[in-house]
């Protein structure tokens, strides 16, 4: 029997197949993920994987559905498996913010869940790093962010010379689009075309952008340009004083295709050119509003970080560490009559916090050697008598012989 | 706008609603869960929370879909989201069990979804820790697995006085119903009656058990004179070795629901008996054969412990801790021309592994100092210039002015 297509098992190393995924690395990335949002005092919230279809087509309109796992559940209702955390996170923020001081900081690790035209390998399902910052509106804001988006990637090891941050801003495109005559109604057509330059033929680009009285080369220019409105120079001094400005670079080319974003707006890119995008995310002042029927009106911003593209990247530069079995010790039993005190002994070296193999049923010590070995142990224990226990440091092979309750003392 | 019925939402601790669920303490649950699974040696792997329909329909029959939440995808496929994650694991091991060495001892964490006929407050979905050994017959495993059990419970402080596992097996209830002339092709139909005995009228069990030749009487002498079998009586004295006996009873009420059980099965039981069943598990030697269709046949066994009913026996036993939220350090900054350098500082703070919070934007002194103190910061510090840091112990009230480089060593 097999899984659906899309989705992923995750099994422990070493892997047994190439068309398995490590759960190991997962974890590792979920810890990184969760230590780095902890050091800027970031706190974890979670919502549900399923969720009203409306809470999703509110802010996008009905044209997302295509690309939705949505479906009809058992009580009639239209329902998706969540394509993304945003709008979770405003119903949730929406429903209790007076009970929280702002800024609200605020991450989550959600599974996401997209349904499309069926692309061989492509995947239905990844997990995501999302972190928010609710109820402030100075770009101040956005510095503090976009430094959480720098130091979870330097947390695994990627550098300068790995990554970089593209800065732009939809207000920069707003002036751009109101001075040049564009028609408000047409703004974020507009915006979708530029989002769309680097994967569009210039030919393509250009009769699109006619349609709305814009040329390719006024777009070119005003992207060229690159110079920083004074909300975008505000954050780069930010980041510039945390000993952070080498990360960032003003990029006009970024401008994010969903619909919500009203301000800056920033996306992390592999430096070489090899990969998608890491992570991206920018200012929805209006979301919060939106969702809450009018009740509730913060400004805010966030980004998402997938865990797909950044194991690409990891495993690229070299980055991802081996995650083999291990035990801290293990328990050998060679003399039968002396299991009982041996399952005494494992019990205690592990309520003492160690990691505690041994053989459940009676086995030849070279066997069981051998096992200690292959999980890598740091050491083996062997009952001498009810009373002694051998200890053997598998690097050094020194060996101690230790009283019972002495043992957990010669095992750090 | 609403999320759907039978689902939570996790907030950060202190909880704005009573109709909230604690962020904080669900990640205090998965941390003790993935501890305890570590020290027993225990690896994590994980499956898609969405698999064919016909994975958990082939070992429990069709009965079993109106519990579940399942649908049609876009493709035309019957999927469901995950009841249970036995199946799952059961499909992962027989795809690729070669490459990994027996006893396999594995666990994982999802999140499992039911869709039962609405009943207020019911929910729709909760979190589980799954332990499972599988490839060995031998009672050892099931001792390993129900220590696991028991080690897990008294991570979280709960003794012999909060908890009590009961062990039964399904063998010994196979010999009272062979032996007691029942018809085999009854037989599970047998342990449904028996499985709800607790909850069901003496007058209505009698009919039921008479229909399959029985008594009610025969029955109860069976259940009270709790004679373990040679293997039961195994495993109570692999426990009793480890100084676990007098967390275990020999209990033959219970029996398990699922159909998949085959030996021994066990449920963690709150010794006051206000609660349902922390967790249950059992014996499942012919699983693996089923899900793989005959290609790999290995002997298994696992438990599974619910997140709802654990968090409320922790809390009305006091034992679930408070997670209000703290940073390490308050960065103030009350001169606004010190705002730069603070920035390096708190950066550089957090590059050492601090939880930092500061004032985004500018404040008044003793509103950030109230902040400070409603984080639970353990120290303040503040910029004196561009070289020296104040820091203040906020229990103690020692201050002390430190270098800037110097700072961190004043923080541990």
């Amino acid at each position: 029997m097999e899984r659906l297509p899309g989705f992923r098992d995750f099994y422990p190393e070493p892997l047994p197949h190439t068309d398995t995924w490590s759960a190991d690395a997962r974890q590792f990335i979920f810890d990184k993920w969760r230590d780095t949002a902890k050091r800027y005092n970031f706190r974890e919230y979670d919502g549900p994987p399923l969720e009203p279809l409306e809470l999703f087509t509110t802010k996008s309109g009905e044209e997302i559905v295509g690309q939705l796992y949505n479906f009809t559940d058992k009580g009639e209702r239209a329902v998706s498996l969540r394509p993304e955390m945003t709008p979770t996170l405003a119903r949730m923020v929406a429903a209790h913010e007076r009970n929280y001081k702002k800024p609200i900081k605020w991450f989550a690790l959600p599974q996401l869940f997209r349904y499309e035209r069926q692309q061989k390998g492509r995947l239905r399902e990844h997990f995501q790093f999302n972190a928010d910052i609710i109820g402030e509106s100075d770009p101040a804001a956005d510095a503090e962010l976009i430094a959480l988006l720098i130091d979870t990637l330097r947390s695994f090891g990627l550098t300068e010379q790995d990554f970089v941050i593209r800065l732009s801003s939809r207000n920069a495109w707003h002036d751009f689009f109101k001075h040049g005559g564009g028609d408000m109604a047409h703004e974020y057509a507009f915006y979708q075309i530029v989002d769309k330059l680097e994967r569009t033929s210039p030919e393509e680009s250009e009769k699109k952008l006619s349609v709305l009285g814009f040329s390719i080369a006024d777009v070119n220019q005003f992207i060229e340009s690159g110079k920083p409105t004074a909300e975008l120079e505000n954050i780069l001094q930010n980041l510039a004083a945390r000993g952070l400005g080498s990360f960032v670079k003003i990029d006009y080319r970024v401008i994010r295709g969903l619909a919500y974003y009203t301000g800056v707006v920033f996306e992390a890119f592999d430096a070489k050119g090899e990969f998608r995008a890491i992570a991206g995310g920018g200012r929805y002042d209006n979301l919060v509003k939106l969702i809450s029927g009018g009740k509730v009106n913060l400004p805010a911003l966030g980004f998402g970080m997938g865990d797909v593209v950044l194991l690409e990247i990891l495993k690229s530069r070299g980055l991802l560490p081996k995650f083999d079995s291990h035990a801290d010790v293990f328990v050998l039993i060679e003399d039968e009559t002396l299991r009982a005190p041996s399952l005494k002994l494992i019990q205690d070296l592990r309520v003492a916090g160690f990691a505690i193999e041994y053989p459940l049923t009676p086995a030849k010590p070279d066997k069981q050697f051998k096992r200690a070995q292959e999980l890598k142990a740091a050491f083996t224990a062997k009952l001498e008598s009810d009373s002694y226990v051998r200890i053997r440091n598998m690097k050094s092979r020194d060996e101690i012989v230790a009283g019972f309750a002495d043992a957990a003392n010669h095992l750090r």
